[in-house]
């Protein structure tokens, strides 16, 4: 299930570049510089846009790398446009895309360290669940609250984008 | 997984609950009603922050009933209150923790119905990482930023709640 998983996390991303393809219309048809909304945050002491789809992106990147059994690739926090911001979530998908099903096939024996709790390690499971997925979820989210806060017309359906329903009979 | 997944979509509601803690004291401090914040919401046109809270509550409940094998519990929508939505959490949790992971052995299998998309199922799988997983961390993100936007003093880490991390050697 770890390659399902985060597959649907880079769907994440893919969903997340529509929202910025709506944001980029929305900014041109209002006269504003889309960068009001790249620097757009909803709390003084929160991180911007910007920082949320970095944010996101890595925790993908570094949970298709870890759980795979690879480093992760660097990609140095430098985006200040739009364009930038597109490369990145690009990037993105293209390392974690390049993981196929079976290189998570260890993915359970896995043991993950984070800078931020020296000393320790979280199994390749606890790794995905507790800490991947959340913070996939929470920077993405985060993202599209910023945009959904300053008036861009988007909802819950380009938030999950497509599912995979079949007919019933 | 399916256990485990549900088990931290859980663990969600539960870091919920702590947010809420801070939520009151934080508008007794301030000598302001907490409805203000319940009532909050982050644009217009979207629901507020009950809403936020009933959804992910549903969403949690319906993967757990669903996933193995039962029709969900009812609880109908009519919180108003702090309190009262402490009591929707509750029986949320309480709920998916009478759910052992046995019951989870065929959710593989399952065909899952949505009332807003009719004549189609989804399988067990897909409704777990498309719409279980997704939705509840979607809905829990945004009842975290309305109190964050509203000047309520919490962090990602009250946000991720407790991980399994262990000593490195």
């Amino acid at each position: 299930m770890y390659y399902q998983l985060v597959t649907q996390c880079v769907q994440g991303l893919r969903n997340l570049e529509t929202w910025l393809e709506k944001a980029e219309q929305f900014a041109s048809a209002k006269k504003f510089d889309i960068g009001v909304l790249l620097q757009g945050r909803l709390a003084p002491d929160q991180k911007p846009f910007i920082y949320q789809v970095q944010s996101a992106c890595d925790y993908v990147k570094a949970g298709a790398a870890w759980l795979s059994g690879q480093s992760p690739p660097k990609h140095p926090d430098t985006e200040q446009t739009l364009d930038e911001l597109r490369s990145r979530i690009k990037k993105t998908i293209e390392f974690a895309e390049s993981v196929k099903e079976a290189q998570y096939a260890r993915a359970d024996e896995r043991k993950v360290s984070v800078s931020w709790v020296p000393g320790k390690v979280i199994g390749g499971r606890d790794y995905l669940v507790q800490m991947t997925i959340p913070n996939t979820y929470f920077h993405l989210t985060t993202a599209y609250s910023i945009l959904r806060h300053n008036g861009l017309d988007i909802g819950k359906m380009d938030f999950l984008g497509p599912m995979r329903f079949v007919d019933a009979n």
